[in-house]
Parts: C-alpha cells; sequence; structure tokens
C-alpha cells in the first residue's frame, strides 16, 4: 500500500485526557507525515473546541459519535450497549477500508472485544495478542503478549511466536527476526509444561527460534522478538514500572538531600536528561492488538501529546508495512488457516 | 532458642569464589555477632589456607568434606552420588542439630533436592519455596515463590501465603503481615484459573489478605509479602535484574560521554554512591528455602565477601525467630499438618 493512501483512525474520547491529548497529537502528527492523514472520531463539539483556529485543517475528517467507552465499563457491555461509541465507530472505520489502521488509549478490555467483534480473527490465528516494544542495550525488543491472555497453550504461543515474527520483519526489515521463549532456565530441561511444549513446537516452526531466554534478557536485547503468556508479560512489563519508578524516586530524594546535593543534581541535569529521553517510556507508547484483521493500536491511557503520537506513529508504520497481508500469506502457508 | 547457642553452618566450596569469599565472610559475620558460631565446612586445606593466621579463631570449627557440588551437576545426582560434599555436610549438620542454619552459595537445584531430602517437609507443606526480599520505596517486601515451583496449584499459593506470613511475622517482629497476590489486574474477575482460586482459599485462610496486587505493587512495598507461583516469581526478579543492569549501564554511558558530563559525574559520586547503597542487591542477598525442618539459605552464586555476609546475617535471624516451631504450629493449627 502506498503511504498516499493511509488513513489513521483516531479514537479521539479515549483515555483519561480525551480530545485534549489525542487532536492536538493527531495535529502533529500530520505535520509529521505529509503523506498521512486522520479521521478524528467523537464529540464533534469536543474535537472543533480542540482545533484552535476553529477552522478543519487538510487530511483531517471528523467524524461523530455519540457515545463514549469509559475506563470501567465491562467489556461485554461496552461491546453490546454502545454500538455508537468513539471507540467502536473508530474501529468500523478500519473494517470498511476508511482507515488503514485505529488508535485508542480507551479501555483495554473493550477495544480487544470491541475489536474482535467487528474485525473478526486472521484465519488460524485464535486469540489476539499484544504486542509492544520496549528499549534494550542493543535497540528494542518486541515482546507479546502482555495480557490478552492469561491461560495460553503451547500452541497459543506459537501463534504468538509466528505474528510477532512478521510484524517484525514487516516493520522492521529484519528478514528472520530472532524469537526466545521466556523462561525461567536457558536449559531445555527447564520450565512449567506449556512452556517446554511451546519449545518444541517453535523447534518445528521454520522461525528464527534461538530457544528459551530468561527475564534478564529482555532488557539485554538477547531476542527481537520475546515470546511469554499474557500473565508473565503483563507481571514483567509492570514490575518493571514499579522498579523504574522506584529508582527514579530513590534517586531524585538522593539529589534532593541538601544544598550541596541539589547543586550536583543542578550540574547533572543535562546528562540526567539525556539518559531520561533514553528510557522515555512515552517513545515506547502504543502496543498492538495483532491477530486481527485490521490494525489496532492501544495508547497507555494516561498518555500525554508527545506520547499519543508515538501511538500514531506505530499505526502508520504498521499500515505502511503490509504486515497483514505478511501474516495472512504465513498462515496459509502453514496450513494452519 | 537463646543466641548464644546460635551456630550456622557454611558450605564454603559453593558458589562463584569458593572458600575465598565464604571463609573471609564467615570471619567478618563473627566480629559482628559475638553470640554466633560457625562451622566451615569443606576442603580442610583450602580453607585453614584463607585463617591468615593459620590458626583457627574461635567459635570456629571446621569440618572436612570431601566433594563438591558443581554448578552444573544435576540435582539428582548430586544427591545420588556426592555424599561427602560440603553442601551435604553441612545440611546434615542441621539435620543432626549441631546447626540451627546452613548457608550455601552453590548449585539451587542441588541444594533444594538435597535438603528436601535430608531434612524432609514441615508436614502440611507440599513443596519448597525460595523467599527473597526486597528493597521498596516503603522498605522491604518478601516475595515467594522464586523459582522452586514453576508448575503451582492453588493449594501451593496457599501454603506459600502460610509459610511467607510465618516467616515475616518471627523475623520482621510484624504480627499480621499483610499478603498481596501477584495478579494482572486488581479486581477479583481478573488473573487465570489458579490465581482466582487461590484468592479464594486465601479470603478464608485467616491471613491478612490484601488481595491482588500487581506487578508494580511489588517495588512500590503494597504487600509484606507477595505470593506469586515461581515461574512469574522467576521472571519477574530477573527482569528486574536486567532492567537495573541496562539503567545502569546507560547512566554510566551519558557520565562518559564528554570531558563536561565526566566532570559532573565526578561531582554527582557522592549522590551516586548514596543511590547505589541503597539498591545494593547485596544487601538483600540470601534468599531462605521455605517448608522444610532446617533453615536453609541460598546465596547469590557470584556473592563477594561483602554479600555473603547478608546470607548468613539471614540465617542467623531466621535461626533466632523460632520460625520453624512457629511454623510447625501453624499448620497443627490449620489442621493440615
Amino acid at each position: 500500500m502506498d503511504a498516499m493512501d493511509i488513513a489513521v483512525a483516531v479514537d479521539c474520547m479515549g483515555g483519561d485526557h480525551g480530545p485534549g491529548v489525542t487532536v492536538p497529537a493527531a495535529l502533529r502528527f500530520l505535520q509529521d507525515h505529509p503523506e498521512a492523514s486522520v479521521i478524528l472520531v467523537g464529540s464533534e463539539s469536543a474535537i472543533l473546541a480542540e482545533l484552535k483556529s476553529g477552522k478543519i485543517p487538510p487530511r483531517v475528517r471528523i467524524l461523530p459519535a455519540s457515545e463514549v467507552v469509559e475506563m470501567h465499563d465491562p467489556p461485554a457491555a461496552a461491546l453490546k450497549n454502545k454500538k455508537d461509541s468513539s471507540m467502536r465507530v473508530a474501529i468500523n472505520l478500519v473494517k470498511d477500508g476508511e482507515a488503514q489502521a485505529c488508535v485508542s488509549a480507551g479501555n483495554t478490555g473493550a477495544l480487544m472485544a470491541i475489536s474482535r467483534f467487528v474485525l473478526k480473527m486472521v484465519p488460524g490465528i485464535e486469540r489476539p495478542a499484544i504486542i509492544t516494544i520496549l528499549p534494550t542495550l542493543k535497540g528494542r525488543t518486541y515482546m507479546l503478549d502482555m495480557g490478552a491472555n492469561v491461560d495460553c497453550s503451547a500452541e497459543h504461543l506459537l501463534q504468538f511466536a509466528i505474528m510477532g515474527s512478521v510484524l517484525v520483519s514487516s516493520v522492521e526489515k529484519i528478514e528472520k527476526p530472532s524469537v526466545g521463549l521466556l523462561n525461567v532456565g536457558e536449559e531445555e530441561i527447564k520450565g512449567n509444561e506449556v512452556v517446554k511444549r511451546a519449545a518444541e513446537l517453535l523447534k518445528g516452526s521454520g522461525l528464527n527460534f534461538i530457544g528459551n531466554v530468561e527475564g534478564d534478557d529482555i532488557f539485554k536485547g538477547t531476542a527481537d522478538i520475546v515470546v511469554c503468556d499474557g500473565f508473565v508479560g503483563n507481571v514483567a512489563l509492570k514490575t518493571s514500572e514499579g522498579l523504574a519508578h522506584m529508582l527514579a524516586t530513590f534517586l531524585r530524594e538522593e539529589y534532593g538531600k541538601n544544598l550541596l546535593t541539589r547543586l550536583a543534581g543542578l550540574v547533572s541535569l543535562p546528562v540526567i536528561n539525556a539518559f531520561k529521553h533514553r528510557v522515555d517510556p512515552r517513545r515506547y507508547n502504543g502496543a498492538s492488538l495483532l491477530g486481527l484483521k485490521g490494525i489496532v493500536i492501544k495508547s497507555h491511557g494516561s498518555a500525554d501529546v508527545y506520547s499519543f503520537q508515538f501511538a500514531l506513529q506505530r499505526a502508520l508504520d504498521e499500515a505502511r508495512s503490509g504486515m497483514l497481508n505478511e501474516l495472512g500469506k504465513r498462515m496459509q502457508a502453514s496450513g494452519q488457516a
């Protein structure tokens, strides 16, 4: 697909901040990408209020939606009762081919349920998985599943590995991205039963399977793709967030202790800022819901304008990459579709 | 038990460094604790060589053992074939009541297998679990299981919670330590099947169960004790190690970039050192193998002298606390013994 044709549907009402973040982020995204367009979905008046000039800029279309999926809405209820929600209307645009991807910072469970209902699964994939990008010593690693599936079979883990490989080879242009299976030891005898069986399946999959990797391999960047079930992935990600927060707090406390340490902090400010930029989680915002017949990107609910732009960027990158076609072909070739 | 009576058996041959670390650490430990004694187990000549004076100091006894469990020895083989290993002789001392605890930096699987065979389980506990201490925003949190059990039932998780509670109330003198169940969300409907059932069991357990906690709660210090299966615990711990390593590397790189940043680093040195001390993993060295009829502490294999002392300290703290008696009583009271 030519990049000129790519429209991104934006659920403007989702997330903690709604149009106050999503609309300015979309406008900045358009500045960076003259080849893209956006469809802003949600309350027309709220969206217009964020277009400071009052005029609708080029490459922007507003599509009204009368309802909003709230963060506390049970997914099933959001699916059944909010058919004119900004989230659902944005997903519908992907289904109808009017947008090539959609982005939402809203309720993850509802986004998953509605996407699955509206877009359907790629044949051969039983469950959608959430894939995210993490910074590593070597660059970046893709990790899935990050919480969509808490009870997984070995077959599911294999499907996650296939989806991850197709995504990374398409988007990052790595021909045979390496796949590591998250385990408690590198030896083949280690791990729980599901993981041991998954290793067997992966060995026969034709993927570039490099074997078991351990928790510390994630941030070492040992593999391009780390595969795990959603329970483990979610715990690993949130534990990392908690640790990063604790370390940042302690460092701030130590620099704030007295006049001398505050002075040292001032002198170190350029270093600290460069460091913060390097590991800024906002630059990794935008998790992809893989396995659907359409591209759906989940932004962190608390994303700010800077952060939400990266989720939009991911949508564009994936739409551009032709990943969906590749996944369909890969599943057909494997005889699983 | 009076602290005067406490002897700690030390597997001097275990770990990456053997007697070069374990013996000096034991001597420093004795300096800090005039009430304790140690039994140094292993190659007599190697141990004597580390007692620089050539004389055996007070409160030190050397017990020769002719074999060494290597890091790569399969646990079953170590159990069957190395009956005079320093590890096994140290554990035997605990069984015979000559030592009130033992410490090893050796092969974890072998330590587990031999301890279980020699010491046996506390009645009512089906599997030993590894519990470790982590620094948090509020102080410290105990977490188990850290890798002994990769396939757990809800009943196992309940037993882990009981063991953790007894340990923390005995050692930390917290009457009703809070127990959190590691999950992917705080809501009761979340989680995999085992965790959901474990939550039900915990609610009826009489423990101070505060419900589900998430990965980021570990380092927040939300609960005194975090319970999870060994697969998840191992991944969470190793992921944390990997992240800490990556952040430290990036920070060092940023401070090393040019003359100005190196100067800023120099000015910040006292701050950085205070920060490093606060989160120094060596100060948290020493994981306890819980559920055995004896106290067994596993030190990190790569521990240095400073670090190994903390593992010895943990052995002393646990032996002093009367934790084993408490656990026996608790299991009998629950009718599970």
